[in-house]
């Protein structure tokens, strides 16, 4: 999944001589692990709001980046940010406001019972945090994410991250079921489907000893391709998930903070209620923070046992962020915006879909929205999706790749996109297809 | 080990109404597992240098914080945040000179075969990728570490961490081994003893048919107690870790960036070459970030097989700032300055030793410094460690104690801490020492 859309030399486009000596700096400091976007490799220097521009002053619209959630360099956060920094930077053992005013700010956006927060700085973290807590409580082991999950990076987590391909072995007490595939034809089968698969794997647990911990999910199933409805679908499974004395884990790293354009979270499109929900890249608009929150009788014995610190989470300059990205969120009156927003993509991409058949399903929830690409005989089609990520950003436009065939094309932006930017868009993407087709 | 000098509301001294409120609110929004410090807790609000300051305006020396390694709200490295903050802030799979211009200067203050390196943004994200890479590399899964080894706060590094208390199980393959204590009067057994315990570690773990993969441990003991003497006495151990294949994984994120006082990295003190380092607390000067520098040929399969991404690692903005807290340790010159004021503190304190027979070892390496107290019989003395730290912070310094028994007093200030303020520190431990005694 991860190396979807990387920079290969042996596949390179023509390549400015400056990129490709800081591409051979990069090998030379940082080693194999690192991988760059595209063909041609960009060169940011600058971003604001939706826009970034490269070293030569080109301009770029950004449908790709959902960290920098309220636009590239927001004043409010920055100024926040500056404030905070030029006063003071400590650990929350120590007693301050900003924690406090983040922690009840963030926890009002979520449903009651859900009304602790703990605070990391990654949503690798986060993830690895919420398994710790929901195998205390459960006393259980065993794991249950979809085929191609992504929910981080630490060794724990990696082993549920099943879209880390071959090498990165899946934990042996967790289980992989198929995600709830789009079915426009029938949408009741999708939530059936999915809690069948859900019985099955915790079946499959029983046989071998393992007891359930948890059902851990990206609410949008964002790494397998975008999966968003019915709404509603999720409640069967969840259901099962409880039944089995297991935990529901919401992973809302990618979902959450209003992406949707209905709510604050993805799992309220469900009408479900999560045990526990991690959090992490829109927190800061780039800078590193994430949590979770978490109903109390959850944490009870884990918090008392455990002490968990974590040094820089929520600390003083953090929690100053984090509460400022809250705000503009707040202030400038985001979720309805990316509701527009993200219904004008749906529209003039599904009027794409009309004129090129390589399109095949649009889907989407706000501003995540996905695309497949299809071959003519109904396979996924990774070789247009990539020439088509590759075209847009010589068009001007940054977007990536998804799903377990990188034929889905990802689109994420800043929730300050708007429905003019979503024609820029559109118009963009019917470019590059009237070119290819 | 983190509940050491925890405020407890049962033992608690006489806290202003304010700070009730505070502590109150943070167990209800924060839940069980945020500790605070001291009997009463200190709510501050401003920092600057070495000094932070509380609400009511009072002045604290800083004895304790070694994030803001460089001083609280340090001007040079605040520029860099603001100024790379108001430009951009993405990812490191676009271009950018940034993660580059730091990774190299940062690379630059290692030994030459430590030349690659990889960006995380907690000290416990590093130790959990340095493992993965680890376990990869020899194929083996049993790690060594101290007996109150601290490491982190993710799942597989929780398990390496045998501070944590009875409540969070040991890894099922580690093998925990006694701290090298100081032995000043026969410091050669130190570093034999020390060797003679990993190997029947290592034979243990034959015995069970466990693979070694690493060595894992803070350079200077950090969490066991601090220890530190004689220079070079790790050979030894080292030599035996590499001879049974496995690798030695130096944790410093504590013990390095000019902490000693001699060299930018603690393991220099004991002439040896880790195979992986990882670095965390003051890479940032309290902004979040971490991350690992590596011999190439152990990370290159890894790196090209396992795709590690970490979303916030080696950002612009977190590489700005990198490079302006190792820019200000080399222009303020701050690695001898560290070695004068720790010098200062070690002598100061020696002589209080002779008066007061409560002080039992004082030992240290530069700006880290260790003070145990024991009780006439010779016992380690945690009340009357405890008593002095919750002195010193009426007495207006901030310090903590350590070590299984908490009875260690735990010196690490802020790099920027000179001999005039070691002075300051003696004065008041020798105050609060003799009102007690």
């Amino acid at each position: 999944m991860l190396k979807t859309n990387a920079f290969d030399a042996a596949t390179s486009g023509n390549i400015p001589a400056e990129s490709v000596a800081m591409i051979e700096r990069r090998r030379r400091l940082l080693g194999p692990a690192y991988q760059l976007f595209y063909k041609n490799p960009v060169h940011l220097v600058r971003g604001e709001g939706v826009w970034v521009y490269d070293a030569e002053g080109r301009r770029y619209l950004d449908v790709y980046n959902n960290v920098p959630s309220v636009g590239h360099c927001h004043p409010h956060v920055l100024e926040a940010l500056v404030r905070q920094a030029s006063t003071l930077n400590t650990h929350t053992r120590y007693l301050h406001e900003n924690v406090l005013n983040f922690a009840e700010k963030l926890l009002s956006t979520m449903p009651a019972e859900l009304s602790q927060v703990m605070f990391t700085c990654t949503g690798s973290e986060a993830n690895d945090l919420a398994l710790r807590i929901a195998e205390d409580f459960t006393g259980g082991t065993g794991v249950i994410v979809t085929e191609f999950s992504y929910h981080g990076m630490t060794k724990a987590i990696a082993g549920l991250s099943a879209s880390m391909g071959p090498y990165v072995k899946v934990n042996g007490d967790a289980r992989v079921i198929p995600a709830p595939i789009h079915h426009p034809a029938d949408p009741a089968q999708v939530g059936k489907k999915f809690a069948n698969d859900i019985r099955a794997a915790l079946a499959d647990m029983r046989r071998h000893g393992i007891k359930p911990a948890a059902l851990m999910i990206d609410t949008f199933f964002t790494s397998d391709g975008g999966f968003f409805d019915p709404a509603g679908f999720l409640q069967e499974a969840i259901d099962v998930v409880h039944d089995a004395g297991a935990l529901y884990i919401a992973d809302e790293v990618q979902p959450g903070y209003g992406r949707s354009g209905e709510h604050w979270w993805g799992f309220q499109r469900h009408g479900v209620l999560p045990d526990i929900v991690s959090l992490g890249k829109p927190m800061g608009n780039g800078h590193p923070m994430a949590g979770i929150t978490i109903q109390p009788h959850i944490l009870e014995r884990f918090g008392n046992e455990s002490s968990y610190f974590n040094t820089f989470g929520g600390n003083t300059v953090s929690s100053a962020v984090g509460l400022a990205v809250l705000e503009v969120i707040e202030q400038e009156n985001l979720i309805p915006s990316v509701g527009r927003a993200g219904k004008a993509i749906l529209e003039g991409i599904s009027a794409l879909a009309e004129r090129f058949p390589a399109i095949g399903s649009v889907r989407g929830a706000g501003l995540f929205v996905s695309v497949d690409f299809m071959t003519a005989d109904g396979a996924p089609d990774s070789i247009t999706a990539l020439a088509v990520v590759n075209a847009l950003r010589e068009e001007g436009v940054l977007i990536g790749a998804s799903g377990p065939h990188a034929n889905i094309l990802k689109i994420r932006p800043p929730l300050v996109f708007t429905a003019e930017h979503s024609q820029i868009l559109v118009s963009a993407l019917e470019n590059v297809l009237s070119k290819m087709f």
